[in-house]
């Protein structure tokens, strides 16, 4: 049975029980991050005793508040938590977000107590997110229920998290690569939603573009795995799972006592129902970028061009040993280039084309990228530039050149300095992601032909 | 024969020919680069016409200076640097910088044209940086004889790149990292000097502690191991490879004329040698800073404590799989550790330690930091951080339990935003590496076993 989260990811009212005035203490941080997150519906702080938090209306209890109730924020210990539940149900309360810790992952009697809330919970039928975890955040839905409040940037990508501190990491990640983002779960426990419902939930979401994934592992892997078969025809899922090694399992276990599983054998079921595997944090933000923002290419035929060889070298060196290709131009193209930078240019054209210092100009830069991405074997264009002192970014060229042949194309910059951040902007606006990572921008082109793939070969079958 | 170096990076005077006064061109950069690099002796910029750049007298030749010139900095084409060879020798110079392409790297005419350099320069006795580079930074010298005049951190890393734009993202990265740097070589074509001449001078400069190396290949592939093999004793070297695949070993033949080689082969070469192998520049510039900032280990025992269990077992993956281990801590540890969070704490006491919530003040986390440090089965400590609104880092105190227990620890701070950048000066100052990557930090870690490993086997062998 399909459970309906879209009352918690966009509830119409909030309340936030165990909310309290303390700077310090999460019952603040929380309510704080819902009202600056810019919540635009009714919020109810609950605490026996205060009486106003910034500016809000505190009441003592759940059923003094003076209207619905769609998602009650439980920032109470673990056993207030357990015992308000019934106080949800009676007030009407659609999902619940379940904060504290000291659940399945302290041990025996830990897990007893979770039990008993995932029971009621079911029973009561109310979605539950968590417990112990940092909450969640629905940007399209301006409610930001974490006490981790990073402002995302608007976009498509949603990622969910098994765990707080990577789902931050990737969060962290997506800010500085300027990543669009719509929902970000963290799933905690996963007591009574698990991965396949938050997944679930993300396919329908029309918001959702992208769905990420963290995983440390799954109790449910079989229909997790099973959903992505089924939702990758919708839109990519990318996966990045930790625990390769028998003790990195045990730690996983202990944290969110979910039993992990040999990591190739996960990967290789992953990869053959259609999710992208991602090996790093940053894989994972590089794919889920590139296929938020960019059109897929026809095949796995990448043209090169720099006009600094090594980048370009070591870029390939990751392309190919992924399994893109690097196709020769065709003879025209070379003409084409010739007719730009000289027919009798000081380098060896060739892919990836290096047009050296007569490259560094944005508008010769421009016409060579146009003669590269109009080479009939190019599926797909990697531009990589160099930041130079005199020299602007040829972000507009490439954007131009992008439309002309309506192919993708990705930047890869060499710079972590200067303006690289406003480029990005502009190019990522107009669908050419911009990395500045030689690998990330390999593994994300890679990514685009992997989904293009998943597409052709499911639509096929 | 030995070469000496030294007058070329620790020139006492300099001169630029083809130095010009447009903004856009390589001539006036460098020049420009060396004036504000803050170099300390005379400074002459040579141009048949011009009478002054950037208050600097400009003189029609070489032979017209006023003084003597150690070293001469060519940005003429590459026709006129072979011509100016003689004068250069006339002049007393004692070391060229040779900027121009169009030589070995652009086909039949262009070899022919490098040899008559190499063996102009030879026959003349003066050593020659090039041609086709952006040039070298000697941070200690003050001598930043580049047209990309990136300002250094002060520091004992010094970098050999056979690529401009990989060297450049060396650069950036450790920029990034607040890594220290001493010296930065763009070897370009190494006509005149190999390789294994920049590693000679480097293994007996006193003011270098880690060499890193990025290279595309090298015909000298057997002296450069060699060497490696020597002075791995005396400082670290961090190699870093492109050209894995066929393909991309094309690439760099035609980009520097080099004969790169099977990647397998060159990397369990270089490993037996007593090279430490990176696989990405990330990868190299994390190694680099932390094996010129922290003390070595006197094992591979790793004790990790965090307050999120996330990227502890990501971290915990990468330094398992490259062949750490992460020991159980002794029963007087987790005594130490219960002492401070309580006798019955919410979370179950292991390695990696994950103190929950009870960690996050600086003041806890340091107490529980001296406990895993303290433990005789550590070797090593990496200290994982979460940023947080309400909890500073606690640098301080991963500073001093390092200091107490002599053993060495790195931190490892789940932050891209913030201040991590105020924490990792304070922390790196005071040798404990600072990353926000698991498995930058992770390569980190097992670098400095590795060096440790390679000290200790030679000296026994």
């Amino acid at each position: 049975m399909k459970k309906d989260l879209h009352p918690l990811f966009y509830p119409r009212s909030a309340a936030v029980l165990g909310a309290v005035a303390d700077p310090e203490k999460v019952g603040f941080n929380i309510f704080e991050s819902i009202v600056y997150g810019g919540f635009k519906g009714p919020l109810y702080p609950i605490h026996p005793k205060l009486k106003n938090i910034l500016g809000y209306d505190v009441y003592p209890s759940l059923d003094k508040v003076p209207g619905p109730v769609d998602v009650a924020v439980i920032a109470l210990n673990q056993l207030s938590t357990v015992n308000v539940l019934e106080e949800c149900a009676q007030c009407g309360v659609k999902g619940i977000l379940s904060i504290a810790g000291g659940f399945g992952e302290v041990g025996a009697e830990g897990v007893k107590l979770e039990n008993k809330l995932t029971e009621r919970a079911n029973e009561l039928g109310i979605p539950l997110i968590g417990p112990n975890t940092l909450g969640f955040i629905n940007d399209d839905g301006n409610f930001y229920a974490t006490f981790y409040p990073l402002r995302l940037i608007k976009g498509g990508v949603s990622i969910i998290s098994q765990s707080g501190g990577m789902g931050l990491t990737i969060m962290q990640k997506a800010l500085d690569e300027m990543m669009g983002m719509n929902k970000w779960i963290g799933v905690g426990n996963r007591a009574a939603l698990e991965f396949s419902d938050y997944l679930t939930y993300l396919g329908d979401d029309p918001a959702t573009r992208v769905i990420g994934v963290f995983m440390e592992g799954s109790e449910d892997a079989l229909k997790f795995v099973k959903l992505i078969r089924e939702i990758c025809l919708k839109k990519p899922v990318v996966v990045f799972k930790a625990g390769r090694t028998k003790e990195s399992d045990y730690m996983a276990m202990t944290h969110t006592g979910s039993l992990a599983g040999p990591y190739r054998l996960y990967k290789d079921i992953l990869k053959q129902n259609g999710a992208i595997v991602a090996d790093t944090v940053e894989e994972l933000v590089a794919c889920c970028k590139a296929l938020s923002l960019s059109q897929l290419p026809e095949g796995k035929r990448v043209g090169v061009l720099t006009h600094t060889a090594g980048p370009s070298i070591v870029a390939a060196d990751y392309m190919l040993q992924l399994g893109c290709e690097l196709p020769k131009y065709a003879p025209e193209t070379y003409q084409k280039v010739r007719d730009v930078i000289g027919q009798n240019p000081p380098v060896v054209l060739k892919n990836p084309l290096d047009a050296a210092g007569l490259g560094f100009p944005a508008l010769t830069y421009g016409r060579i990228a146009d003669a590269v991405l109009g080479d009939p074997s190019v599926d797909i264009m990697m531009a990589i530039y160099c930041l130079h002192k005199n020299w602007r970014f040829p972000s507009q060229e490439i954007i131009d050149v992008r439309k002309k042949w309506n192919k993708p194309a990705l930047a890869y910059y060499v710079s972590t300095v200067g303006d690289s951040a406003k480029d990005r902007e502009i190019l990522q606006k107009e669908g050419v992601p911009l990395y500045i990572n030689a690998r990330e921008a390999a593994r994300a082109v890679y990514a685009l032909y992997e989904y293009k793939q998943i597409i052709s070969s499911q639509t096929q079958g």
